[in-house]
């Protein structure tokens, strides 16, 4: 199987999780890509304290990835505008694709970098640099692609909408929150960047540029960040049927565009309004589609991950492959994965049944159920309106779908019971 | 510039929507792909009683269509299984691209479907096919390429929810919403294919099988329809802190898959329990990005030709493009779009201020904002922690930013005021 080789600049968080990805899924992406994804190189300044990852040459000068023969697509994993703008440039000076996380790069530097690009006849993906793991710019760019675009409206900075959610639920102060996301790693020591608006400001700048044709411009958009939003403004936008959420807004007037970062008062009833502590969320309004929403991790290791991988595994397809199946999986590799039969489904339930108001009745029920193994997490016993019945709704914890249905049809057995009994499915998302 | 030029089967709500939205993004589309997208021949049983559209060869016959030399792409919107299959192995066999939003021809014959289009080394598309407008399928597929899928869950009918929504805003019985439905266009005249969850158990065959590699395998699927729930269950359920939504599901377990399709109690307070109505949203977890959500319409006219168009100009720039800009627009064909000044900005305001306690003020703050012109949506007065002060909090209208700064700047010069004016955007999305 032929191979995509990768090299990595920068070993923090995200290149980590690069790693951590690979070793999970390196063999879906065989399957996916028929392509074997081996990282060569890795270059960070300092390794002392870091365990070198096996395998995998490590060194600390940037520019022998960047200009290595061995290796096809060099990921930008650094952040910053300046030595990462070198080293991207350089990267495809030397014929290398180019991925990257960096959204500050991009909106400072991405014309220049862009037209490098297209010069020499590479790629240049950067998913990651916006929304974290939601795939906004495929999204956008191709999924929306036949859509003149009114409006996208995004929670692109997860600090500033942890900070906000927790004032709101838990009635604390900025500054107080603050310090709370500093010491749980969800704030930098120096916040300014997110809370400030800076980072959605360089997020909202490549949407716009996206969503609606216009040049990459960081300096025109108008910023405003959270630092001023006080208590008593979250409890009026409450009583008004509002929540306060931190937007990057770019929206199409009839005479031009707006793009704007700011403290926003919502509909408490929007969906996005409901996207609370450090998750991400773009709505995009298209002339087409209408209203959309895309809703996801927008920071972290794994997640900045999962979309640096997804330009790579992209480029793989786009680039390397003759054929994509239509599936997305190559078919030659499929899966041995099976579809399980109904009776090995597991799944936690809920049932409802109507039965006589006589004290052992709930112990029967409940001793059918143990003895399958059935856990319950709720018994409600509710008045009836049938005389000297009770309605008894009982939720249980994961079963078989064939244990629960012996339970029901033992059930059913009881005199005690009068008609059906109800049974739905229940899925707690844990 | 070079013609991409379509032929569509059926001229139903699809077809029609396909042509609303080429009248209206034409030109978007050219600066996004470098082709003329135009329709050659649309084929159509019956015209009678139709208005033929200007400038394209309309016939009864669809054997017309996909022999026809000056056809590249063949648009499925026909639906069923039988005459959609013929039609598009036909085309497949004469070298055609074939885009479809057919879901049962894709989940019941997309195996053979596939093998014809790798045999021709052509593409077979059908973003439409599942959640309408939501680009699920290029989501779930290159998106999120890079995880290995843990799960799919998802509302993918649109009357189902609709009816499971009304049920409980309501108050209404099944049988009653279900007529309403029918009445307002929601639901068919036979409504079985919906209630009963055959339509979203095509859905997620697909689905399923993108995210997990495996076949397509409609019979496999375990289904149970909303008929059979009550407020009684809807109640209940509400006590207990879960809403009843009807979700099409496919899970990863060690020994295998699960994909069924049946109501479910989901937790209240989850993002997809705030689905309601008739959109839709797909919730997918992975083990990079853990948990994403794609929110959108799941049918109609144009959200629908929302996603056929993506698959075609997708084609285009996949299959006829040398180079797609990073950015989604190709740079010659830029937008003469503007980034509007601060002051040209319009939104609605929230303004908070701190005002001595007599009688006159309201008014003189309300007279500053009628001479420019800022009309007020709300006026909230409150007392304030200061003696002889009252907080004053207004929401404004539609507003441009300079005549809302010139307004707060003569509220300053108030004698009245008692410190800042604390402003926040209002966005309704309306």
């Amino acid at each position: 199987m032929k191979k995509i080789r990768l090299g990595i600049l920068g070993f923090g968080n995200v290149g980590q999780g690069v790693l951590a990805l690979l070793e999970k899924n390196q063999d879906e992406w065989k399957s996916k890509t028929g392509r074997d994804v081996c990282v060569t190189m890795i270059a960070k300044r300092n390794w002392s304290g870091i365990e070198k990852p096996a395998n995998i040459e490590c060194v600390t000068d940037s520019q022998s990835i960047v200009t290595c023969k061995d290796i096809d697509v060099v990921l930008e994993l650094i952040g910053g505008t300046d030595i990462a703008f070198d080293l991207v440039m350089a990267a495809l000076e030397n014929g290398k694709h180019v991925v990257t996380a960096n959204k500050a790069l991009i909106a400072d530097r991405g014309v220049e970098i862009f037209k490098k690009a297209a010069e020499k006849g590479l790629e240049v993906s950067f998913e990651a640099s916006v929304a974290g793991g939601i795939p906004i710019i495929k999204s956008l760019k191709e999924g929306l692609i036949s859509n003149e675009i009114q409006s996208v409206a995004g929670i692109i900075n997860g600090t500033s909408n942890y900070i906000l959610t927790a004032m709101r639920d838990e009635g604390r102060d900025f500054a107080d929150v603050l310090c709370e996301a500093q010491s749980l790693g969800y704030a930098e020591a120096d916040p300014t960047f997110d809370v400030e608006g800076v980072d959605a400001a360089h997020k909202l700048t490549i949407l716009a540029s996206i969503a609606f044709g216009i040049e990459l411009d960081f300096d025109k958009l108008s910023v405003e960040g959270i630092s001023s939003i006080t208590q008593q403004d979250i409890s009026y936008a409450e009583q008004l049927g509002y929540r306060i959420k931190h937007l990057g807004m770019a929206l199409r007037r009839d005479n031009g565009i707006e793009v704007r970062v700011h403290p926003t008062l919502v509909p408490s009833k929007a969906l996005i309004s409901q996207v609370d502590g450090v998750m991400n969320a773009v709505r995009i309004f298209g002339n087409g589609v209408g209203e959309t929403l895309f809703y996801g991790a927008g920071a972290g290791s794994l997640p900045t991950a999962s979309s640096v991988m997804a330009d790579v595994l992209g480029l793989a397809n786009s680039l390397f492959a003759n054929h994509v199946s239509p599936l997305g999986y190559d078919r030659d590799n499929e899966n041995s994965l099976s579809v399980l039969p109904v009776g090995s489904q597991i799944s936690a339930n809920y049932l409802r049944m109507t039965v006589a108001n006589k004290p052992d009745v709930i112990a029967r029920i409940t001793r059918i159920l143990a003895d399958k193994q059935i856990s319950i997490e709720t018994i409600l016993q509710k008045e009836s309106q049938t005389p000297n019945r009770v309605t008894v709704v009982i939720v249980t914890r994961m079963i078989s779908e064939s244990s629960l249905q012996s339970a029901i049809d033992e059930i059913k057995q009881l005199r005690a019971l009068s008609g059906d009994i109800m049974r739905i499915r229940v899925e707690n998302f844990s």
